[in-house]
Parts: C-alpha cells; sequence; structure tokens
C-alpha cells in the first residue's frame, strides 16, 4: 500500500469503523458474538413488537426496525456492543409527532412515521457531516433526567388503557387521566386478568427470578440473562392461553394478524408539507436519540477502556434511521436495556448486531402467525415494567440540595411534559437551562480585595484580614466576561467609584477571565473612558495569555490610562511608589 | 423622626428619587435648569414632530410625547440629565410594530400606538419591580450597534419619500427601496428643492456652523449649542416659504392642521386580541429603549461622577411610557442626543426635565397653529441628518479584527434587520448571540499540563518544556463547567486515557473553574466510575472555595476515587511519593 491508499484507508476507517475491526474478526469472537445475539434476539421480540404499539404502529413494524438498523450500526458504528431499535421514549414521541397530523391505524400515519424515520436519519447524517453533535449539549443533563422521569410517567400511564381493555388518548398525563377515568367502567375482566397477571409476573421476573435461580445453584451472570426471558415467557403464555380459550371472542384485543416474512421495501413520503410539519419533532428525536444512545454506548465503552466517537455515532445513527425508513420501520436509537444485555451476553463486536437482525429475520419469517393470538395487555405489561425503570425522581432531591437553579430546571421540564407533552417539554427544558445559565453568569462573583499581610496573596476583603489603601481599589472578577455580564461589571465599577470618593486607581484583577468578548471588550472600554472622566486611572493585572492575544488586537491597550501588570503584587508595588507593605514570610 | 421613619422615608426616596434631590434644591440649581430647559425646548419642538411622523402618527402626538414623560422621569429618574421622549429607533419599531396590525392614518392605527406605549410601560415597570434588569444583558454591544446602524439605514431610506414628494411603504430595506424606485418619476421638484436644501442646510448647520460661530468670536460652547437650533431655523424658513407661496396647493405636502392646545387624556385599548398581538413588539421596544438610556444615562452620569441605578431606571422609563400612554402619545424612552444637549447645557437636576415641558406645552399652545404650513420634506431632512450619526459600520471592521464570532452576531443582526425588518432582526441577533456564546463556552480551551523543571508552576506540555510522568497526567480546563460543555470534557478525557494506555491517575487541575453546574457535576461523577470501571483513580487539585463548598453538598466528594488537592505541586508530591522532582530554585 503507498503512502496515500494508506491515509485514504485511514480516512475510510473512521468514517466506515467495520473497515478496522472487521480486518481482525477472530473464531473467538464469532463464537461470543453469536451467543450474544441469541440472547438479545429472545429480548427483543416482544420488546419489539411492544414500542412499536406504544407508537401507535403496527406491531410487526418494531420487528422491522430492528432488523436493518442494526446492520447499518455494525457498519458505521464506533460502540462494539450498542444494540439500536425502537426504544420508549422515541416510540412516544413518534406517536406524539405523528399523531398531532393524522389519525392513528391509518396508512397515512405508518408513511408519516416511516418518513419521520427518515428526516431524522438525515438530521443526524447532517450533524455528523457538519461536526454539529455540540448542539446535543444544550441539553442539560437534569433537563433530561427530568424529561425521561415525565416520558415514563406518560408512557405507563398511556399502556393503562391496554391493561384495563378500555380506549382512551392523549399526549399528555392530564388528557390521559381524564380519558381513562371516563372509560374506566367498561374495563374487560379477562383483559385485566391477563394485564394485572403479567405485569405481577414480570415485576416478580425482574426483583425475584434471579436469587430464586442463584439458590438453585445457576451462576450469578446465566440467571441474569436466563430473567431476560421473562417477557417471551409472559407472551407465549398468554398467547397460547388466548388460542386456546378464544380469548378474542370474549372481548380481550389481541394483536392480530401480522404479515408474514420480512419487511420490503419501504419509502418516505415526500410531501413538502408532511416534511414541514414533521421537520421540528424530527430534529428533537435524534437529539434526545442521540443524547441517550451516547450516553449509553459510553458507559459501556468505558467499562472496556474503548473509544466512542461522538460525530461519527450521528452518521452511525443517522444511517439506521435511513435504514429503519426504507424497510419499513420507524426512528430507532441505541436502547439501554438491549446494549446491556448484548454487553453482559459478552458480544465482542459490532457483528453481534447483525447475528441479531438475522435471529429477528428468521423469528419474523416463522413466528408472526403466532402473534395473532398475542394479547395487546400482555406488550402492556412489557411496556410499563420496562419504563418503570425510566422513572427516577431523585434527581429531584439530588439537584435540590446540590443547586436551585438546576431544580428549577428539572421540576419545569417534569410538569410541563407531563402537562403539555413531550415536544413542549422538552423545548421548555432547553430554553429554561439556557436562561438559568445565562442568569447565573450574568451576576458572576465579583471580590475588592486586599493583601494577606506578610505574603503577596491577595483575597477578598469581606473573608480576609487584609491590607487596603484608601486611594487604589481591586477588583477581582471571578468569571470570563461576556455579554450577560459586562453590564453587571460596569455597574459594579461606577457604583463602587461613585461610593469611595478617594479612589484615584482602580485595578481589574483577572486571573479567573477565560475570555473577553466584543461586548466586555466595549464595557471596559466604557469603565475606561468613564474612569478617565472622573479623574482616575484603570490597571489590569494577571490577564491570561490568550485574552491579552485577543486584547492587543484591539485599540483598548493603546486607551487605558493606567498599565497591565504581570501580578497583582507587581500592582501594588507600582502604584504605591514602594514595596513597603510587602514583608516576606522569611523561608 | 424615628428610625423606623427615617427607614420608610429611604425606601422612599428609593423608588422616588425626586425626594432625594428635590428637599435641597437651591437658586443656582433652577437657573441653571431653567436655561438648559430653553434650549432644550428649541430643539425638540421640530425633533418630536418629526419622529412622530417617523412613527406613522400625527405631528402633535410628538409633542404630548415630550411633555408628560418628562415630568414622570423628572420624579422617578436617577439620572440628573436624561431627557425622555420620542427617539428615532423607537419610533421605527413603533411604526412597524403597529403597522402590521392597522393602516396608517387610522384612529386605530393611533389607538394602537397610544396602547403599545401602555404596554411597554407595564412591562418596564414590572421588569424594574421584579429586578429583572439583567434581561437588558441578553443583547450584546454588536447585536445593538448592528441594529442601531441598519434601523438608521432604514429610517433614512424611509424618509426619501418625503424629500422626493411620492409614496413608498415597507418595513424593511428591499420594500423601501423598491417602492421608492417605482415611484420615483412622480416626485415633485418644490418638494425635492425643499426637501434637498434643508438637508445640505442642516449638514453645514452640523459641521460648519460652529466653526463659523467660534470665529465670528462666540465661545465654543455657545456656539455649540447655537448650531443645536439649526433645524428650528429649516422649520421656520420653510415654514414661512410654504405660507407665502402657497406651496400646499403646488404639490408640497404639508403638516397640515394641527389641534391646538394640551394633549387631552387619554386610554389605552384593553381589547384582548390587540394586546395579545402588541405584546411581543412591547417587549422589543421596552428592551431596545432602556438598553439605548441607561447607556447615555451611564455615560453622562460618569463625567460627574453621578450613580444610576438600572432597576429603577426601568421603573421610570415605565412610568415615562404610562405618562405617554395617558397623554396621547406614544413610546418614549431615554434619546442620546437631547441629553447630550441638555447636559451641555447646564442641567443641574431632573427639574430641567420638567421645564422643558413647560415649554412644550407652551408651544403646543402658541405654536401649532403656525405648523399647518411646515412641509413634510423639512420634518424628513431633519430626521435624515440627525440619523445619519446612527449608522456606524466600523463595528464590523472592529469585531473582525476583535472576533469573528461577534462579527457573525453583527452581520447577521444588520442583514436580517435590513432584510426581513427590525423585530425579526433584533430578535435573530440575540438568538445568534446566545448561540454563539454557548458554542464557544461548549468546547473550552483544555491543556495537559507538566511541571516547569526547578519550580512549582506547572504548565501546557504543548507550550513549554516540562516534566510528565507516564502514569500520571494532568488536565486543566480553562472554563467553567456546565452543561453545554460537560460532554465535551468527558469525551476528552475519555480519548485521552483510551490513548494513554499506562496512565493510573487522572488529576483535574481546576484554578479557572468558577461554577460547575448539575449537568458538569455528573460528568464529573460518569468520568470518576468510568476512570474506576477502567483502574485508574480521579483527583482534583486547585479547587476554588465556592466550587468546592458546593461538591461538598453532593456525594461526588464521597465517591470520588482519588482525592483533592489544595494545589498541584502537592498533588504530584503524594502521588509520586516523593518530592524529588521539586528542586526548589534557591531564593
Amino acid at each position: 500500500m503507498t503512502k496515500a491508499e494508506s491515509a485514504r484507508a485511514g480516512l475510510l476507517a473512521r468514517y466506515v469503523p467495520v473497515l478496522d475491526w472487521g480486518r481482525t474478526y477472530s473464531r473467538d469472537s464469532l463464537t461470543n458474538d453469536l451467543v450474544a445475539a441469541v440472547i438479545v434476539t429472545i429480548m427483543l421480540i416482544p420488546q419489539s413488537l411492544a414500542y412499536a404499539l406504544l407508537a401507535g404502529l403496527p406491531a410487526e413494524m418494531g420487528l422491522y426496525a430492528s432488523m436493518l438498523p442494526l446492520i447499518a450500526y455494525a457498519v458505521f458504528g464506533t460502540s462494539r456492543v450498542l444494540a439500536v431499535g425502537p426504544v420508549a421514549v422515541v416510540s412516544l414521541m413518534t406517536a406524539a409527532a405523528v399523531g398531532k397530523i393524522v389519525a392513528t391505524g391509518t396508512p397515512q400515519y405508518i408513511e408519516a412515521a416511516i418518513t419521520l424515520a427518515f428526516l431524522s436519519g438525515a438530521f443526524l447524517l447532517m450533524m455528523g457531516v457538519f461536526r454539529l453533535g455540540f448542539m446535543a449539549n444544550f441539553l442539560s443533563h437534569p433537563v433530561i433526567s427530568g424529561f425521561i422521569t415525565a416520558s415514563g410517567i406518560i408512557i405507563a400511564a398511556s399502556q393503562l388503557k391496554h391493561i384495563l381493555g378500555i380506549t382512551a388518548s392523549g399526549d399528555n398525563l392530564l388528557e390521559l387521566l381524564e380519558n381513562l377515568i371516563a372509560n374506566a367502567a367498561s374495563g374487560n375482566r379477562i383483559t385485566i386478568a391477563i394485564g394485572v397477571g403479567s405485569v405481577v409476573f414480570l415485576f416478580w421476573v425482574r426483583k425475584g427470578l434471579k436469587p430464586l435461580l442463584v439458590r438453585l445453584g445457576l451462576p450469578p451472570r446465566a440467571a441474569e440473562l436466563l430473567a431476560k426471558a421473562g417477557p417471551v415467557a409472559a407472551v407465549a403464555a398468554t398467547t397460547i392461553l388466548a388460542h386456546q380459550f378464544d380469548l378474542g371472542n370474549l372481548g380481550v384485543k389481541l394483536v392480530g394478524e401480522v404479515p408474514q416474512g420480512l419487511p420490503s421495501l419501504s419509502l418516505p413520503s415526500f410531501s413538502p408539507s408532511l416534511w414541514s410539519s414533521l421537520a421540528g419533532s424530527a430534529v428533537l428525536i435524534s437529539i434526545i436519540g442521540f443524547v441517550e444512545s451516547v450516553s449509553v454506548a459510553q458507559t459501556l465503552a468505558a467499562k472496556k477502556r474503548q473509544r466512542i466517537v461522538p460525530d461519527q455515532e450521528l452518521i452511525a445513527l443517522g444511517a439506521s434511521n435511513m435504514a429503519a425508513s426504507v424497510s419499513g420501520g420507524y426512528p430507532v436509537t441505541g436502547g439501554f436495556a438491549r446494549s446491556v444485555v448484548n454487553f453482559d451476553a459478552g458480544a465482542d463486536t459490532p457483528a453481534a448486531g447483525a447475528y441479531t437482525a438475522i435471529g429477528l429475520g428468521i423469528a419474523a419469517l416463522a413466528l408472526t402467525p403466532l402473534l395473532a393470538y398475542l394479547p395487546q395487555a400482555t406488550l402492556a405489561a412489557t411496556i410499563i415494567v420496562a419504563v418503570l425503570s425510566l422513572i427516577d425522581f431523585s434527581i429531584l432531591k439530588k439537584s435540590w440540595d446540590y443547586s436551585k437553579a438546576d431544580f428549577t430546571a428539572v421540576l419545569v421540564t417534569i410538569l410541563i411534559t407531563l402537562a403539555l407533552g413531550v415536544e413542549t417539554g422538552v423545548s421548555a427544558g432547553v430554553g429554561i437551562s439556557i436562561l438559568i445559565h445565562l442568569y447565573r453568569s450574568s451576576r458572576p462573583h465579583i471580590a475588592v480585595v486586599g493583601q494577606v499581610p506578610g505574603t503577596e496573596h491577595f483575597r477578598n476583603v469581606k473573608r480576609h484580614k487584609v491590607i487596603t489603601h484608601t486611594d487604589i481599589v481591586t477588583v477581582r472578577v471571578d468569571e470570563s466576561l461576556y455579554f450577560a455580564n459586562a453590564r453587571y461589571l460596569e455597574d459594579y465599577v461606577y457604583d463602587m467609584v461613585a461610593e469611595r470618593s478617594e479612589v484615584r486607581h482602580v485595578i481589574l484583577m483577572c486571573p479567573a477571565i477565560n475570555a473577553i468578548d466584543m461586548s466586555a471588550l466595549e464595557s471596559l472600554e466604557a469603565i475606561n473612558q468613564r474612569l478617565k472622566d472622573a479623574g482616575l486611572m484603570l490597571h489590569l493585572s494577571e490577564v491570561k495569555g490568550p485574552v491579552m492575544d485577543r486584547l492587543q488586537r484591539s485599540d483598548f491597550l493603546k486607551h487605558l490610562t493606567g498599565k497591565v501588570f504581570l501580578s497583582q503584587h507587581e500592582a501594588m508595588c507600582a502604584l504605591t511608589g514602594t514595596d513597603r507593605h510587602v514583608e516576606k514570610t522569611p523561608k
């Protein structure tokens, strides 16, 4: 290989990581990946069906969304173990996005969901190519936590209707509860028995089965993995029950006939009006999906000291959503539960994902006829038990203790999501956290400092016994200066000078100033000019290198009435004309 | 006075500053204020009429908006010399806001303008009472400069029609130019002569009259003030011309009959639909007006080492707009030109403003019949010459030199204001400057540091020859940690650790970290946990006091695998188990 060829191969491998790990794929890895794939397949069958129902789509679309996307991720993804497919929150967001423009159960609804996957894919690819992954950072952790918790509550509430065998719809908690209460009387007893029974069983599997299996002598890891088969057992048992006793005719809602076989090629709609009404939702779904996915991938990668490349993850998730869109699926992302199972089952490479896709393909070919008798209540139970792990109010307590500002962001996000739905909730969360950040940094900590006797240190006059001078005042700002706090600094300096009529020199001590933007530069110029008008001099001390570089590109230093001192101590020596107050401690 | 009474009086004086300066009002101040009032009154008569026309309102509303608001400001304002009334940019914004919902020249238009003043007043009062003045800081200086420049261009272009004696309307530059070109052929020659003549005369007065008067022996200050009477001279001359030669019948547009006398009591509309369509504009007008006004007030106050209280200014401007609303005016704010004239003329206290109001009242009683013959072209010339001083493209060059990010914000603001109008322009400016700030702080400067030989200093390994260790890596972050950069730090640390397989200790050096929000805390927890999973320890060094206080409110320090060191040097000594690499320089 020539140098140019090898550079080209390196670049290609960056965008198509499979070329990297695929070259050294070993027999050991094959075995590990196959074992993991079998386990994940068993877990995914009920979960995929259930999430499709949550999204308001036919059950088989959940299976479709779990095949081709996994293969696309295996080619482009940088995580060794991330499992891509339908997840709870994105399914809920899909239902909210599509439900507001077309009626559930219509062919247009399915087309819109496919189009949403296409748009999300396109947006993710675009973000990846232009390296815009940083946009996901505008979602603060507390906002995400609050959003996920509130989504979990809405999802659980939305599944209650299936457990009760009634109809009730709504995008937010208030609507859902209202409809549930209105229709609760019409519940079907057999449905309730199946639903409540499944919930109890699945809870027991989650909490009680593993300890039991361990006591029976199974190794803990095997017991853990076996417990993941709980949903499959519930699905099998209730399907057989429904078939044997013909529960469909007794008013129990079943999944109904599911087309057998692999998905056929589908295409998104290219209607401009549909695109424009879905675009905003596609952006929200992409960002939420990306944030969740990268966080799962990084958690798992860190355990083996592997590396995730967020910008490449955008491309991989983009490709996965494109793949979902052309194969009759709907928006997908990396899921927490399935990735953890994949990891625990020993998956070595993304090939495990490809094998899982094949496993699900076989399921789609062989098992779909059986699904006709699967009660919807069982799937609802699967969802409820799965999403309860998303609901976590501890963030409220934690943020309350740590910072009231973050607490406010969480609370607003939770309340608005519950009251007005997922899209408004997450948008409000982003808005409030940006506002809070601007507010906090708009009132930086500013201290008047003096010299600690016998040292070259300068500390806050309010907290320490320090030496000060009537004609010199030193102000330390503990924040970078930018538009949101520039005027605050001006006000502070003007007030201070107005109060201290003997002051002749103002020193701005800058060790904590990491940047000065144009607004702050103009404020400094204004401070300099106004102090000059009043007969005072402005000096700077301890300006950081990059900040100084930037100041030199402006006229500020030319007009500065005073000097820039390397250290505060030097400034005091120069301005007092001596170094008499520097009684160095003997060392 | 008892202590409680005096405290109450202090509080009252804070909200009603007139109680403070009014108590010691002297005969000297009276003389100074009266002189200033006469000069400002002469200057304000043509300016008020002109700005009302710019706002699409009858000329007399400009006079009305310059009376009661001045008195309200005199009672509540903290600036000694600020002159409140109609200003160019706010008049343009009023025209844009009201023009998009009602047709110019209708009674509804006037009512909407009065209502806009009421809503602006209410919003400013609300901001003042709840001390929300910091919201004005979201407007960065470059955005304001760009916005003012673009507004100046739109205003000048909008007045060309009066100079040419044609009709042309539009809220943005493209519409205006299109209409001007379409109708240019229908121009009235006499109107053009008056308009162009006035522009040339006013320019000469501005640039050439003062030097001439000084040469003729006048003291410079008197010459300066006399030059301010230029617009009055132009108004008087063209009015007489129009009257003598009956120019109205020759196609020259005149101001027409103006109701004689003081404004009668007016009330804003209380229609909810009008309120909701004006609310957004009222917010923008309030914030732009407040920012301009405070900046003028502070510039002038600094010259006499006086103090401006921004939150009280909100209350004063709120009261002024309320006053404008009940006396047939429209939105007002502190104007630059008039305040400077007031200052230069020697105004001592806000009483000068009250006397100006009386002067304008006399003008409204005595002079209005004469205004019927005033050509609109003269007023347009006054506006054009006045706003040309607002147009300043030097901000483009200045920001280009200083920071490309700020340059982008200015350029976007100017282009969007010109292309889409003032409201979209200023909103886009706010949005882009917040996005740029988040983007910049989302990629903070992070350096791996090592020890400068023979010292206790630690510097960037890329810039200095320093001592490092294969098993210890020290990372210094030069930015506060918050949601927008938390994940960037995570990525940085994971990548670094994945690249250096021998590393066992990671030290985060925190001297430049002024705050850590909840998102960043969770990122630190994640970093700690993931490093632990990989067998590494995380340490902190040089954490600031307030940051440490906050960390102690969380569980982070409990779970931290390593230690928190007071200094980086201490950390290195502890982790290397010796202090052998610390060869202290002899002092």
